[in-house]
């Protein structure tokens, strides 16, 4: 049996494929002592639109570094099978020769041929082959992948079964290794997710099953909820198998990445068990769980509308606002609350102005405000609007949600539907149209707003950003440099941290 | 087949037994509105030193309470039969009638016929009877277990198996379920633990097996490295079995406990995992985790010891120093490196000073400072000392270690065993011997120190403590206190939190 460790490549996820040196060099020092048999380290690809780092083109500067710090391992690079066309090989493979020494082609059940035809040409150029066939957890006895696997025999050196949703069973693996092994005698391999917490389980299947591949990754690091830990296997075979392990360089490099871990938050929870319990893709889970304003909740009801094949469940009227030249928008900061006695005093002066509240989190400082309120329902802010108001004293105010279908699903605070609206579009930004900052721009903008206040919108210290809190940094600025151009005054009125056009205080106001 | 929910009952280890009031309402409100079928909320118990919190004593206060907020589910408290003698069960249990009905007895196996005394006396008060049978993963073919286990027949109303450890696999698991079913026709249950994130698959097993009571807790939170989570199974049930959740309460209970856990930390790591997967105790590792001196290199270090059976391998010679007046003790805060310059000079000045380094993070500021050097070796302090000195440079100074035998195992520097000597005792505080400050203090008060300075001992900031943090100055400040009467000036020359006798600056010294 071999163990794989794949914790570049499929960590990078969490990363954008970028590792800074002073850990790459411990982990492919440590990989170099200790019983894994081959180190995938990342991607080799042609140019893609977006950023990726450097662990998704693996340059040869890269791999001679790498191969320098692991002399002895198998190194291998992963292709992705829908990204790769034949006449790309040459350029993409031929300057890894002597560096790499096997190439995994990634590739989905129904393209199974196609990851063939790489197979053969990769061979020829000298490399070891291994095809990963993705989605697992979706086939069964009568898969079409099953009549052809056996055309792997001639050019593949190993096949491996991924559990790419995490939703696979120790039974359903049995039966697929077995399907497997009754057409093809190519070496098997399984490389499992850990949505229900079954990589482990799953594994130890595989392997009494035959299959002698094993991919993990160190703590788990991988996309969504993430792999079979290495550490967790090694641990495993060292003390029922007797694997000589090296635990102080295990427990270091175990060390280094669980601090990582601590800002990216790999591994599961509910959202990734519902998605792979029910085999739905982690790709929207994971920009979900990565967005602090989509509660744990509204991500389950957004899985559970999958599972039934809705986009969403209600489509609201659209909103056709009364226009105001005045808007206060009200972000969920805690300068709201401390400010409170003078917020309320600069809006009740004018009665013309509206308030739009962003977030829930602040509605309670505009109870009795006669003026009038928009409350933007995005994620859980129903929820906690309704936790603000009880059910006797009602919501006087207009809800505004993000344009149909939500993704996210409608949750409606109870007895307002009959004041609940949608957008019909978010024009002024292409990106992040469910954010709720995103919704009440959009709104000031219907309003046709001529003043637009900030209130609330406070930031994060600088120094101990979370990589979330900086996503929602970046992304909020955005929507503001997008929307200020649609205002006169776009100004923040208390203190803020973001870059909003003008900076004000509230207390010129009621001075 | 029922869920039984012992968020409360397993999640006490970490919190003291104590939980909000405002987290108990949501946790129990939910727990009525969910497919569980079996609430287990604490222990009951005689008087025990230590602090215990309400949910270890679970008063008829409390009981009258939770029977509120969750009326129709079966309330279970647990019993220690090992705390818990015949002749107690009137005072323990009378109270309780009305308000719970069943009673869960935790043994171990070779005291299973205790239990069945004690179940009998339950079962009469109109209780019903639970015996859990702990450390399973130690239970073979040949167990005299097997032997009196039909004695429960007559007394209880399930037997419930416990994974203790977090050790046994799947294949195992089936094999004590059938050697059960064998003798008893009670109905048996199981309680995972994650160790080796086979809870959920040991679970399924289980189920598979006949199992009909299956112990879970919301987020895993449970001793050690935890339990089975409940949203796991409950998620799993929901997707296969059609068991009908709310995720919404779901979600919203699972997102309150992901913040304790912030704090707290359950869940496995390497440590755990070595302890599962050799079948050792948890306590001591749990200890070790929550302390931060311990690397996870040193316990998994301690772990492999006590897998041979070893409480230490290596005898150093006693420490018998010559004497000084003057030391200073330096810590691993920051403010070392920050104020280095001024810290050389001070202690240059006057060569009798000698340096005892509680920890090795601010080691490299005194290199080529001639003053004689004491480093404490505790945890990972060694190879922290490894890291900073070359070993072409080498170490000019004395290694000190915590008295023989050392539980986490003995860790000296490559190359410096000529220099290094253990402590005889650590005379002057009763309690925390192997950590690295009271290593330090002892030396100080061993080499008749009469003045002695602490330099970064910086503390905390007090409104973002953890609780490890909290526990370590709590720590911290009861050396200090204990150790000062051992001399004439006991101060800080740096900033710091700590509570230190006298707080002077280092620069009032080198003006």
């Amino acid at each position: 049996m071999q163990i794989l460790d794949c914790t570049f490549r499929d960590g990078g996820y969490y990363t954008q494929w970028d590792f800074p040196d002073d850990l790459a060099k411990p982990y492919f020092e440590t990989m170099e002592r200790l019983p894994v048999d081959i180190v995938e380290l990342g991607y080799r690809s042609r140019p893609q639109k977006g950023y990726y780092g450097q662990y998704f083109y693996s340059p040869v500067l890269l791999l001679r570094k790498v191969r320098e710090l692991a002399p002895t391992k198998t190194l291998a690079v992963m292709l992705n099978e829908k990204d790769c066309s034949l006449n790309e090989l040459d350029s993409l493979l031929d300057p890894c020769r002597g560096l790499v020494d096997m190439i995994r082609i990634a590739v989905a059940p129904v393209r199974f041929s196609n990851a063939i035809a790489l197979a053969e040409i990769i061979r020829e150029k000298g490399f070891k082959v291994g095809i990963n066939i993705m989605y697992i957890s979706s086939l069964n006895e009568n898969s079409a992948l099953f009549d052809t696997l056996s055309k792997g025999d001639d050019v593949a050196d190993a096949i491996s079964l991924v559990d790419s949703y995490g939703g696979v069973s120790p039974e359903q693996l049995k039966l697929i290794v077995s399907l497997c092994k009754g057409v093809t005698s190519i070496p098997l391999g399984f490389h499992g997710h850990n949505n229900l917490e079954l990589a482990m389980a799953n594994t130890l299947t595989a392997i009494d099953s035959g299959c002698e591949i094993i991919d993990a990754t160190i703590t788990g690091m991988g996309r969504g909820a993430g792999n079979l830990r290495t550490e967790l296997l090694l641990t495993y075979l060292a003390a029922k198998n007797g694997l000589e392990t090296d635990f102080d360089k295990l427990g270091n490099i175990v060390a280094r990445f669980e601090k990582l871990k601590e800002d990216y938050g790999w591994g599961t929870n509910l959202p990734y068990m519902v998605s792979g319990a029910n085999s739905l893709p982690q790709k929207d889970v994971m920009d979900w769980v990565s967005k602090r304003y989509y509660s744990v909740n509204s991500i389950v009801r957004a899985l559970q509308n999958q599972k039934r094949g809705e986009k969403d469940n209600l489509k609201l009227p659209v909103l056709q606002p009364a226009l105001c030249e005045k808007v206060i928008i009200v972000g969920g900061g805690p300068s709201v609350n401390e400010h409170a006695e003078a917020i309320r005093l600069f809006v009740e002066k004018d009665p013309e102005i509206v308030v739009i509240h962003a977030s829930a989190k602040n509605a309670a400082v505009f109870k009795g405000v006669n003026n009038k309120q928009y409350y933007c329902i995005v994620g859980n802010e129903g929820q906690r609007l309704e936790s603000v108001f009880s059910a006797a004293e009602g919501i006087d105010g207009i809800c505004v949600l993000p344009p149909y279908p939500r993704k996210m699903g409608t949750f409606v605070p109870s007895g307002l539907i009959e004041q609940s609206f949608e957008l019909e579009d978010v024009s002024f930004s292409t990106k992040y149209a469910d954010s709720h900052t995103a919704v009440a721009l959009q709104t000031a903008i219907l309003l046709k707003a001529v003043e637009v206040f900030l209130l609330g919108y406070d930031g994060y210290p600088n120094q101990s950003l979370s990589v979330k809190e900086q996503d929602l940094v970046n992304e909020n600025n955005y929507l503001f440099n997008e929307a200020a151009k649609h205002f006169s005054t776009f100004a923040a009125l208390t203190a803020t941290r973001y870059e909003i056009r003008e900076q004000l205080s509230l207390y010129q106001y009621i001075i």
